[in-house]
This record gives C-alpha cells, sequence and structure tokens, in this order.
C-alpha cells in the first residue's frame, strides 16, 4: 500500500512560508504530490501551483488519473504552458479528457513545437499505435564520429529524455537503425560508430493497429520502440512506460470483454456511463435466451409427465456455460498470436474437445452416481428409475461439455477469420448455442430413455 | 503479423559456409533469430550455435518461449556458460523450465558471480517481487563527483546493461536515491553530483507480493525501480521489461481466473496439463449445481401444474448470471487500488445496485412485453394468464438482476477483506448465489401469482 501522499498532505499543511513548502516538496516523486493534489482543497492547490515551475508542474500533471479538474483551476496561458512542457503523448491524453472548447483554448496556446506534434498525434485513431507513441526521442544524422555522436546527445538531453536508444537517420530522414546508449557510452572515441549501429531493430508503422502489433512489441522487449511512417521517415518513440500501459490496456479490454463489458469500466464513471457499457450485450443476451426459450417449449410435455427432470436443467446448463467459456478464454489469447498456422488451430480444436470429452467424462461420471443415490433417496424413486434419471444428466454433460469445447473454439477462430474481434461477438452466441444444445440433449435424452 | 524469422530461416539454408551464415545473422535482431531456430532442425541449430559467441547465444535464448528443448542440444557447461552470461533473472527463468537434474548440473557449474545471483533469486517465492528482479544494474558510492561518477558508470557499463538509472548507496550499502543518467550526461564537470541524486525515488522490498506492489510501480511509471532488503540494502532491479511482463502476466492470471480456469494457458500445454487446470472449478461447480437443483425440486408442483414456466428459466438464470459475472470483474479491477476506503467501497455497492435496478427494469418491461405477445400467439393462453407468466419473468429478472448486483459486489469484497484471492473464489460462489435467488424468486413468484 502506497500511503506516501498521505503523509506529504500532512507535511506540507503544517508548514508555514512558501520555502519550507517548496523544500518538503522537492523531497517527494512526482506520482507522491499528484495524489496529493487529489485530496487537497481548491485554495491549497492553487497555492502550490503559484509556487512551482511549470515543467515541475507538468510532470506532476502526468501521473493525474483525471487531470481536467486541476486544468480548469489553471488559466488558459498557464494550462497552455503546461501542456507545452509534456510528453506529447502525456499532453495528448490530457487535452483528451478536455471539453472541447477548453482543448480548443489550450491548443491554441501552445508553444509552436508542441501544436505541431499535438496535431499530429490527435490526428490518429485511438486503436492505431500513431496515437501512443512520443516525438520526445534523440536522433542523430548517419556518418557522425563517436564523439559527435556523443555531444549530439548531451546537446539534446537537454529537452528529450528517452536517451537509452539514439536513433539513426539517414540522409533523407528515413530510419536507419538504433544505438544502445550503452554501447555508445563504452565506445572509444575513435571507434567508428557504423559498428554500433543495429540495423536489425525492430519497429512499427504509425497506422498500425494496436491490437495488431502490441504482440511483436512485447516479443522484442526492446526499451523503446520507433514509430514509422509508410514510406520510412521516423515520427515518434513508443517508449516503456508507453508499452506497459499499452499490455494494461489491451489486458484490460479482454478481460472486459470476457466480463460482457464492451469496455473496462472504473470507479470515476457514472451510473448512466456504466449502464451504457454494459446494456448492449444484456439486451443481445435477452433475445438469444428467448430463442432458446422457445426450445425449451417444445419439451414442455416431457416436464408434464415427468416433472423431476427440471431439477437438473440448471446445472446441464451451467456446466456447458462454463466449459463453453473456458475454451473461448483460451481460444482468444491463442489467436492472439497472428503467426498461428492452420494445422495449429486443428491442433488447439481437436485438443479443447479431448479436454472437453475427458472433463466431461469425470463429471459425467460423477454425476451419474451422486444424483443416481440422491434421486433414489430423497426422492422416492427405485434405484432403476433413479440411475435412468442421473444417467441422462451424465450423458448431458459429457454430451454438452464435448460441443461446448467445440462451439467455444469454433465459434471464436470464425470471427477472427471474418475479422470481427472474437472477444466481443462470442460470448452471447457461444452461450445461446451451448443452451440450446444442452437443452435438447437433455430433454430429448429424457424423452427418448425415460417417457418412450 | 511478424514474419521476419521465416525470411531469415530460408537465407540461413541457402547461405553455404559459416562467413556468410554469420554475416546475415548480424542482420537479425535476436528475438528473430529465436523464432527461427523453434523452426529448425536439431542439427541444422547445432551448427548455428558453434558458430556463436556463448554471449549472443543467451542473448538469443533469453527471447526463447520453451528454453528447456535448445538447452538439451547443448553440452552441460556450454550451457552452464550461457546461463552464467544471462541477466539474472532471464538465466532463473530458464532453469525453472528445466527438470531437476538438468538444472542442478547447470548451476553447480555456473560462473561464481552467476551462481551467487541465481541462488538468491531462485530462493524467493514466484509471487515474491524478489523472484522478478535482475541483478544487472549499476550502482556508485555517494560522494563522488560528476567526473567520478561517469567514469565509474562506463566501467560498469560492460557488463550491466540497465544503464538508464544510476543507484546511489550510501557508507553501509544502503539505497540512497537514483540519479537520471540523462540528468548525469547534461551534467558539467564541476557540478555537485548530489544535486542531481532523486531521494524520492520509488522502491519495492525483496518479499513484497506481486500482486501487492504492481499498482504502484505501473503508478511510479520509471524506467526501473528497485529491490531493497527489509533494513534498506539494495539487491536488485526490476527493469521496464520486467515491469511489462509482470502487468502481462498478472493481468493474464485475472483473465483467467475470471474464465474459470486456475491459470493462463498455452497452445503448447498437453491435454492433461490443460485438464488440471480447469477441473477443479467444474468439480466446485458441479457440486454446487446439485445444491441449486435439489433448491428447484422443491418447486417440482409447480412446473407439474403449469409445465410453460420451465421456458423461462434458463433466461431468468442467464441473465442474473451475467449481471453478476459484470458486477465481479468491475469489483475485481477496483479492489486492485490497495488505497480504496470503505466509503469508496460502499459507493460502489451502491453504483452497482443502480445499474442493476436500471438495467433490470428496462430488460424486464422488455420481456414482459414481448413474453407475453409470444405466450398469447404462440401457445394459446388468453392474454391475461400469457401477462400473468411474463410478468413473472419479468419482475424475476428485475429481481434477480438487482440482487445479482449485490451478490457480485459485496461477494468479493469479502473474500478481499479475509485476503482470499476474489478473482479465484468468487465466481463458483456467485453464480450458484445467483441461481439460487433466481430460481426462488422465479418459481416463487409464479407458485405465488399463477397458482395459489
Amino acid at each position: 500500500m502506497n500511503k506516501k501522499y498521505l503523509e506529504l498532505t500532512k507535511l506540507i499543511r503544517s508548514k508555514q512560508n512558501d520555502h519550507e513548502i517548496l523544500k518538503c516538496l522537492s523531497n517527494y516523486h512526482e506520482n507522491d504530490i499528484a495524489d496529493m493534489l487529489t485530496v487537497m482543497t481548491p485554495k491549497e492547490r492553487k497555492r502550490i501551483y503559484t509556487l512551482l515551475e511549470p515543467q515541475k508542474i507538468a510532470e506532476i500533471f502526468a501521473y493525474l488519473d483525471e487531470p481536467q479538474i486541476y486544468f480548469s483551476e489553471l488559466s488558459v496561458k498557464d494550462a497552455a504552458k503546461v501542456v507545452s512542457l509534456m510528453d506529447s503523448d502525456d499532453a495528448v491524453d490530457v487535452l483528451e479528457t478536455l471539453d472541447d472548447k477548453k482543448k480548443y483554448e489550450i491548443v491554441e496556446n501552445l508553444d509552436k513545437a508542441a501544436i505541431k506534434d499535438v496535431k499530429m498525434l490527435l490526428s490518429y485513431d485511438d486503436d492505431e499505435i500513431g496515437s501512443c507513441m512520443t516525438t520526445n526521442y534523440i536522433c542523430i544524422p548517419k556518418g557522425l564520429s563517436v564523439r559527435q555522436a556523443m555531444s549530439e546527445l548531451v546537446r539534446q538531453a537537454g529537452t528529450n529524455d528517452n536517451i537509452s536508444t539514439i536513433y539513426v537517420l539517414d540522409e533523407s530522414l528515413k530510419f536507419a537503425g538504433a544505438i544502445d546508449l550503452k554501447d555508445l557510452i563504452i565506445a572509444r572515441k575513435h571507434d567508428v560508430l557504423d559498428d554500433i549501429i543495429v540495423r536489425s531493430y525492430p519497429s512499427v508503422t504509425d497506422h498500425e493497429k494496436i491490437d495488431d502489433c502490441m504482440e511483436k512489441i512485447m516479443d522484442y522487449s526492446e526499451d523503446s520502440i520507433p514509430v514509422l511512417s509508410q514510406d520510412g521517415h521516423m515520427l515518434g518513440v513508443i517508449t516503456s512506460e508507453d508499452i506497459v500501459e499499452i499490455v494494461d490496456n489491451e489486458m484490460g479490454e479482454d478481460y472486459a470483454k470476457l466480463a460482457g463489458l464492451t469496455a473496462e469500466e472504473d470507479l470515476k464513471e457514472t451510473t448512466a456511463q456504466s449502464m451504457k457499457k454494459r446494456l448492449p450485450w444484456l439486451i443481445i443476451l435477452l433475445f438469444l435466451g428467448m430463442i432458446v426459450s422457445s426450445v425449451v417449449g417444445v419439451f414442455e410435455h416431457v416436464v408434464a409427465v415427468l416433472p423431476i427432470v427440471i431439477c437438473f436443467q440448471s446445472l446441464v446448463l451451467d456446466m456447458a456455460g462454463n466449459v463453453g467459456t473456458q475454451s473461448l478464454a483460451v481460444t482468444i489469447r491463442v489467436l492472439m498470436d497472428e503467426t498461428l498456422t492452420g494445422k495449429q488451430k486443428l491442433f488447439l480444436l481437436v485438443k479443447e474437445m479431448k479436454i472437453g470429452l475427458l472433463n466431461g467424462g469425470i463429471l459425467g461420471i460423477m454425476a451419474l452416481a451422486l444424483l443416481g443415490i440422491y434421486i433414489h433417496l430423497f426422492k422416492g424413486y427405485t434405484w432403476i428409475g433413479a440411475f435412468g434419471i442421473s444417467g441422462c444428466v451424465g450423458i448431458s454433460l459429457l454430451v454438452a461439455m464435448v460441443i461446448s469445447s467445440l462451439v467455444g473454439t469454433v465459434i471464436p477462430m470464425f470471427f477472427h477469420k471474418i475479422k470481427i474481434d472474437p472477444a466481443v461477438a462470442s460470448g452471447p452466441l457461444i452461450t445461446t448455442v451451448n443452451d440450446l444444445v444442452a437443452v435438447v440433449t437433455y430433454y430429448g435424452l429424457a424423452f427418448l430413455l425415460l417417457i418412450m
């Protein structure tokens, strides 16, 4: 647990003069100061703003979850100064939390350099990798000496803090390779710079979908990855902090979709916002559920003759649903690997069905035995009658689990193939198909074995 | 899509002599070479191993998903040399994939320095942050000049490549602060080093659970975070690549647990391994499902009199289940923030119930209207009889959805409070409670309104 900001808040409130406050703040991390701001009163915050340099405010504000609240406490001029001093991706993140009027005012008042970068980043869609990059990086022309490269680095490091990789551009300003800062530091003055340029350094292009290149970015596990235009010009970099954020967001989305939410939610959202994220899926499910209901209706006469069978409908359906979800979750994660061959997909399908068969067998036998005893003892059926009914449950469990594994694997593969996000579309369809299969198997078997 | 390794494989296979192969390999990233190894024959691979320096092999092997296969193709001596040259956390990751005999043999043959680091890392539990750290970092004593610090950096950079942050230790070797390499590079020779040491730099302690400190590590978004012993000695660092891996793993675990898997799975696991991950949850659910079955049994007489009610049981239960899962997923993510106050938890609970009430109201009314018409037209009931039944469904939906929201929020909070992982324990319990509530409400209402 991180309670440092509470300690800091207490300390700041106890200080009398500006000098003491400043000194105290300098002993804390920007993240702690940002957390402190969230618990202070607007009046206390305004005092803090007047004490700090814009550069420091920019660093602190980059850590805020809801920067719009705090930006509204600054004048447009001051806000623009702070945004200008932020990393371009942080600046864009902040601007996107503001209402359009405020955003426009601030953009108009930005530094010249910042305006260009911010406008470029804003031009990308949210799901394009270009929207996550920062223009804060070091680049040098090809053909420098080690010494020249080093002094170029020192010159640029004043304004750019992502220095661990130095990017090399050729004459036409196209990306030509990267130098690990470590290699530059340990190089001798008279070494040839060309020897330490890594030409196999990975890169992404600006309009690539984040979904599509995330695995690649993670695989190469570099500190930063250059973002190039279609024709190879360098536009920005994805830093390791960006990578962490991207992974967190993407995984969060997969997680949310699996739970039937259209996007990840948090505590700060209004009830209406949360409702909107959940309602679409629920409405779809209601309609699909009605289809299942009409199929169950076909078996009304089975229930009329043998009401005990309804006891175990929820059991069979729930198990089928659970198995389907397990297969779905595994398949979605496996499908993230875009290099998957058809053979591997078939392998996955066969494996899922084998698991369904084996698990279904185990659970089917358990259900057969335990429910048979239960029905005999508590429901007053004969041993044969009891095991007839529990046999239907056991066989239905086995069949439903195999089919659910199949459906839970094939449906996301199908959606993936036709380029629809399988995490969104599969859930409701799988639930419905599984319910139908389970209902038909269970009541069908009961009719055939017990009634006919 | 990343198909570079296929291009490389083709290229290497077309080369005649060692020199050509080496030159060609030098143009590709280690990650691509690692991918290439996975598609080559053992004979081809052995040729590659003999051509490359152990340092290069170590870099390539760090990118392999299943290093054990490739390590078995090296002699113990060579394998030990390669492991010795890896980052300590990568080395430990590799060793943990090997069988105990092979692992022991390699550890015995490691470099002296490597043995110490590897044994320390192996001493941590998998869920402790110490198990993820690397001992590859730069540290300098307090009190150096800028110039001395720079030359110390150059000296250590030869063997340590995480140089973007330089850690400062005091006389008793305790962590005293960190220097951003950028600040050191732009500092003038006669600047005071003390001025650029950040004393508020965040840190974690070695035995902290990864779960507990992940949010903190992400919040501070630094390139690397020092890992300290209880008494403040520096043991290692968590690099940005480690952070990406940690976030990916932790989120993957949450995802898997939500799907009813005990851990994330991938394509390479055997059927038996996957079965083991899924069966426990299924067995628990089977038993909980039996409890629900026995409660449904209480309402057998309702069904015997009015068989049509069974048509909509699956609808009500499915919807309750979905709403419960939505609330569960949101609550688990919110609970990850350890700074949450009781007031905020209550706020979440009230909000979830409001959403349940509103969504339940909308869906309840839809069900009432649509099912009433359906029952009248297709089942031959009078309008009053039809709306009586669909009214039961509508009200049950509303009640079940409110209760499911409540249960889906309270149960994970309860498990969180008593320090049981809510992501694991909540799912089955919530399903069961929701099923019970839905069944009792639905059949209870049907009995009261339609039969009595």
